[in-house]
């Protein structure tokens, strides 16, 4: 049985022919194993389809007449757009038609189906996004919350912990991933209200290993694997890790090393936390960003991520 | 009459040399108009003196036979040792024999000295402490609170954008700066709690120039020149800044702008918001660093900022 993965071809300021590209790139790299759920306008994407050549086996179509557009109400759209693109990977999704389920398209509507229609996860107080963070060794970290919980309280980051922890473990293919909570001050006491209550509860935390604090200095480094904080920090560090890039860019420095802060290639991580693999895509997603998206959820499936999360949470609750 | 300022030489990794240094650099500069209180352990300090020739009527010691070591108790090593240099240099500008205070030393120590023995100034709930952001025409911009203030309440960012507003015009140059409220979104209702409730406040507010939002984006770009937030997340973002640098450096990447990222260079920003000009310096403070603290010294109370924060605030509790 091939793994079944959706894909939306009318998300993304680039689609379809960036999904497609993304599409072909990741069989180029021999994924014959997968089965490519391809929803958006058919006859758009037929037109596309012609310029590639991948195995009639490795993909089918599913028409979605409509789009959800990037400035429509997330919740509106989703209700009154029942035959769009994204409405329509949420029922495959939840119908178990799909495995996984990609859109770069309407994030604000991506999340309402991904809270509302796919739900969260048993035992999980909230769902969260993280993003990738580059390493001068080539490897990659994790940042969680990225801006899903602007506000937390202390459960929820010992939660981001967990799931990111098996994140790094099962996706990055980090062992044992270290976990630091980042704070203003090493020494265990320091930080504000929310750090200084999250800490004991990291340090109790059974399932993950936790190092301790870890400042803004450290975020870039491989002290940690897997970084915690709130989704208003997390995001205001994501958002200025991009200006970096920009700026080495407008500056024209070439460097590999700094070419990895170019977000956009990653694609998107998981909403991690709810009962089944979703991935949101950055508006302006290229192939190798829909490329990695695509395997991200390819190996989400193949090392059930969701399920090792169940458990997980199964555990604490029972605990 | 001469500005008289007192810059503490026992502070810092490197004192009393690079103290010296930057005295000597300041005075190269001609600022005769100034007269340094140079203040320690005044065998010390005359056996440097002797590499430089700077006149003798710029400059007086003040013998202070003990120093507060970085690592020792703020509070206790205060109170305790009165005759250090940091305990001196306050007892100097508290009896208004300097009219500002310097030091690269213990930290905690000249912020308990900044709080209790200087005094919060009246109408103002906290004072913070900002940091410079370099922008790539040069010019720079501040951001605060830098780490003063790990958890905040809206009056306090509302307080901290007209210090930041008053610093910006004052000691940067900048007329009529931009306050922006970092944010994670643009629109107005957008945010977590505090930004939340904090947006209104700014935007009645008459004693500042808001423009709204702004991002971790959009921080190093010129879009505000004051960017508001708590102390947590300026502290991850200040650090997060100067990892960018040691990334850089290591990578042996040679660019204007970036050799800009190294925060030590720039010196303190002073304590804003309490009843006299307070600088605390980088442990790690060179020359430079101490040139450039002496000039914003020299700034402060040639342009009267204390007093015009003092009148900006008296405004406010009258209306």
């Amino acid at each position: 049985m091939m793994i079944r993965i959706g894909l939306d071809m009318m998300g993304g300021d680039y689609a379809p022919l960036e999904a497609m590209k993304g599409v072909d790139a990741f069989f180029r790299e021999g994924n014959s194993h997968a089965h490519l759920v391809l929803i958006g306008r058919e006859p758009e994407i037929r037109e596309h389809l012609s310029s590639f050549s991948f195995p009639e086996t490795n993909y089918s179509i599913i028409h979605a007449p409509s789009v959800i557009e990037m400035h429509e109400h997330p919740t509106k759209a989703l209700k009154e757009k029942q035959d769009s693109s994204i409405a329509i990977g949420f029922h495959l999704l939840e119908t178990g038609k799909i495995e996984a389920f990609i859109s770069a398209g309407n994030t604000g509507a991506m999340m309402v189906g991904s809270l509302f229609v796919i739900k969260t996860m048993e035992g999980i107080l909230r769902p969260t996004i993280g993003t990738y963070l580059p390493r001068e060794d080539g490897s990659l970290g994790v940042l969680l919350d990225a801006g899903m919980n602007a506000d937390c309280k202390p459960e929820n980051l010992n939660q981001f912990a967990v799931l990111g922890s098996l994140f790094a473990e099962h996706i990055l293919g980090i062992q044992q991933p270290k976990v630091g909570l980042i704070n203003i001050g090493e020494e265990e006491g320091k930080g504000n209200l929310l750090t200084q209550a999250t800490y004991p509860l990291l340090k109790e935390n059974n399932l993950i290993h936790f190092i301790g604090n870890v400042e803004g200095r450290d975020i870039l480094l491989n002290k940690a694997d897997v970084f915690v904080c709130e989704g208003f920090t997390g995001n205001v560090i994501l958002k200025f890790a991009e200006s970096i890039y920009d700026i080495v860019k407008r500056r024209n420095i070439h460097d590999e090393h700094f070419d990895r802060f170019n977000f956009e290639t990653y694609g998107g991580v998981p909403v991690l936390g709810i009962s089944k693999p979703v991935i949101i895509g950055h508006g302006i997603s290229h192939a190798t960003a829909f490329k990695n998206m695509i395997r991200t959820a390819d190996r989400m499936i193949k090392t059930d991520l969701t399920g090792r999360i169940r458990n997980s949470f199964a555990e604490i609750t029972q605990s």
